[in-house]
């Protein structure tokens, strides 16, 4: 997908029901194959590098701070779709996995 | 898939990480189409019915209650497959999805 505008952003922003610590689970599914690959999660920021990017950036909880998959690893996730569910407090992101997914790189 | 055996489920219940809340995320995915359906929760007692009757049932974090999908809107979800994530904190729920799945019923 282009890489979002700033006004898509702020209106992605404003669609997601963010938790009390400030996070909304994201589930990461291979675009074309169907394969639900991990659950994450992010916070406003990390939606907004997802969004300006196209490179997949959660929130790791465990480490707090943002994890831009990959990284270590370079098993990156490229942003295919971006989606909303319809209260806002899921995101579902279709993604080109680059090598393995799991949790750790 | 056939109903688990009480040893099964003391397994699967053993390899579940449950967080502080007793609560683990399951993401339900249609069995045959791939399609993500929706994110719920389940705690002990719902992966329990879950197994035991292959009647997919979670805990609905809103009412507080067992939430047996289905119960008043007839959309039930019956379970194809039970797959616990890689460090045990996500559920993978394969289901034959009656009707529209989403929050309510």
């Amino acid at each position: 997908m282009t890489v979002r505008s700033d006004t898509a952003i702020r209106e992605a922003l404003a669609a997601i029901a963010f938790d009390a610590e400030g996070l909304v689970p994201a589930i990461a599914q291979q675009h074309d194959s169907g394969e639900v690959l991990m659950l994450a999660w992010m916070n406003r920021d990390a939606v907004m590098e997802t969004l300006r990017t196209g490179g997949v950036c959660y929130w790791s909880r465990s480490r707090g701070r943002l994890w831009r998959k990959g990284e270590s690893s370079g098993q990156t996730q490229r942003l295919v779709d971006f989606r909303i569910d319809c209260d806002g407090d899921t995101l579902l992101v279709l993604v080109d996995q680059q090598g393995v997914a799991c949790h750790t790189g």
